[in-house]
């Protein structure tokens, strides 16, 4: 019960030049002036939210509230619309994901998305942060005690790209294999599972249906069910857009059909 | 005549702490700081603007103003590009399109743009409409009775996405036709060409050209001529750049060679 | 040495109310506390960028300073960035990039990415000339002699543009002509292979795959080397992120074994 009225103002908050320093709780009333808006409006809009949105996609079991927060951060930062982030920051914290895990999503997306989406998503979570007490004792460290490799498959993904494209783009491709693979994805601050989920959500929402196959491949790999991963694209229609999930289903059946059983 | 001047300013509106609570007229001088501005920095943009987007773009003959109006608000909207939207909102009011139709676009772009590409159109359209004195009841309801609906044409749509991608996705695939076809698309506020017309556009203006032979056919089926469909491209290279319209050519052109005569 | 600390500042603005207002140097203390916003909130953004952005990717010698800012310009202006665009545009300048060159740019990427990005980098770019005193008298006309057109090149392109898509969207095929290819690249404020670096990188940090060939092989026709153009690929995996780079790379690839030797 306590998740849903923190969730009824979720499709309400809009840019503002006070947004950023209101929006650090999901359950005030702050937000509400917006529902008025998109009332007076859109009233349609009011309604899906509420009917759709809120009263029926983030209720389903088949995904959690705390991955469909993950998934829905993950959109958000890649498509830079900071301006419903201050209320999703805020709803993933209510809904179970750790300030810890937030600064990881946020340096993971960095790399996937762009430096200036993660730029940008560290000065509004700033805020949120501040407003709930969430200080440096929280956080990740720079540096810290990584998470075992899979050296084998490490080797032979590195290889593999470097057979292909060493030659068009070295720097590119040394990068990706020491900065990527060897360092990045092995913080230890936030579960590989998650940082695939984040990844593919990421590729989902900007339309980069080239690379979902390793990804999704690998979300998998590291639990993420058959049931989910179509849950996640139904969490994604919403908050990226339709075309985009179309534009996956192809790919993501075909990733399906050929897991081993 | 009077469309023109009121053209003038189309090009030169640009964010600014202030620009949300001026530009809710076309006819003004508000605009006229910022064309100063282009001239200032960009002297060729300026006469690139002047000279071929307002002298020349929007009096071809082949799209009237209002559907190039419909046209640019997608592709602002679809791009989350709210800078301009405040006066290309008042450009669309002065070239026919209701306040109520608005409301409609905004609302049908929820969904194929991402839903926070909405909330953000709503928050500058609220500002727009209040400077012109546009209340609740020019406004579409919630709920309304809907337009007819083509039972096997829908039937056979949502047959052949259910064998696809039922067991992929199955939320999605009932979302698909329980929320878009058999509610959104039914909606009486905006005739069905027009929204194929903004659907299209926010493909197009996406790059999301799997999608567009659907939806370029349905709006065709719904009377947009081969020539208009030309000119909806044409319109879009200016306001969602050349490659995007060059990725969908393609596509046009084989759906347009497909098409019975 | 001098450039060194001008990039220490490079990761650290974001947008707000003020930002607008201050970093027209890219040699001060103002984006200091950024650097302390990203290091209490995501230290390890903080350690990658200093050590592996600022510290090895604008350092490497196989594309010049220069070059690198104008790849970022692009792939901000492109992507709608407007956030870290002050600092970036101040630094181009810090690196060599002349006002007039900058004023093309935009000019260049209106027509390239959208009318919307460039109006919005045009107002960005004002405060950062004022701030540093740059006037008319150093920015280009918006009329000047021409650049020498390769006739024969542009008649086999055209002739080959016409007979495939003359008949879908003859006002685009047109525009194309007579405003692009025998217009604004013709433009003697910004060197042709200039022209194509920035064209090529707009493609990439959009996700445009499909006009790279063309643009890239135009972009080596002009001097752009095959290690230069991996190394753009480099630095806008940083800029843009990697899934755009990496959906590049096989298109880059293909364009690099086909060039005559």
């Amino acid at each position: 019960m306590k998740k849903i009225p923190a969730i009824i103002a979720c499709l309400c908050l809009i840019a503002s030049t006070a947004v950023r320093a209101e929006p650090t709780t999901t359950k005030g009333s702050t937000a509400m002036p917006m529902t008025e808006d998109l009332r007076a409006l859109a009233p349609a809009l009011e309604k899906y939210g509420q009917t759709i949105v809120i009263g029926d996609l983030w209720k389903r079991p088949s995904l959690s509230a705390r991955d469909r927060s993950i998934v829905t951060l993950a959109a958000l930062i890649a498509r830079n619309q900071t301006v419903e982030l201050p209320y999703y920051l805020a709803l993933a914290l209510d809904n179970g994901v750790k300030p810890s895990e937030i600064s990881e999503i946020i340096t993971h997306l960095a790399f996937y998305t762009g430096w200036a989406n993660a730029v940008s998503a560290v000065q509004i979570a700033k805020d949120v942060f501040k407003g709930r007490g969430i200080g440096a004792d929280q956080l990740p460290a720079a540096s810290a005690a990584q998470l075992p490799l899979d050296e084998a498959g490490e080797a032979q993904r590195a290889s593999r790209v470097g057979q292909e494209f060493g030659n068009v783009a070295p720097g590119l491709v040394q990068y990706t294999t020491d900065v990527l693979f060897r360092d990045l994805w092995l913080r230890p601050g936030l579960a590989p599972r998650d940082r695939s989920l984040i990844t593919v959500s990421a590729l989902v929402a900007t339309g980069q249906v080239a690379q979902i196959t390793y990804h999704l491949n690998r979300a998998m790999d590291n639990e993420l069910t058959q049931e989910q991963a179509g849950e996640v694209l139904t969490q994604l229609a919403f908050y990226a857009g339709w075309p985009n999930t179309f534009s996956a289903l192809p790919v993501v059946k075909d990733v399906m059909e050929k897991r081993p059983r």
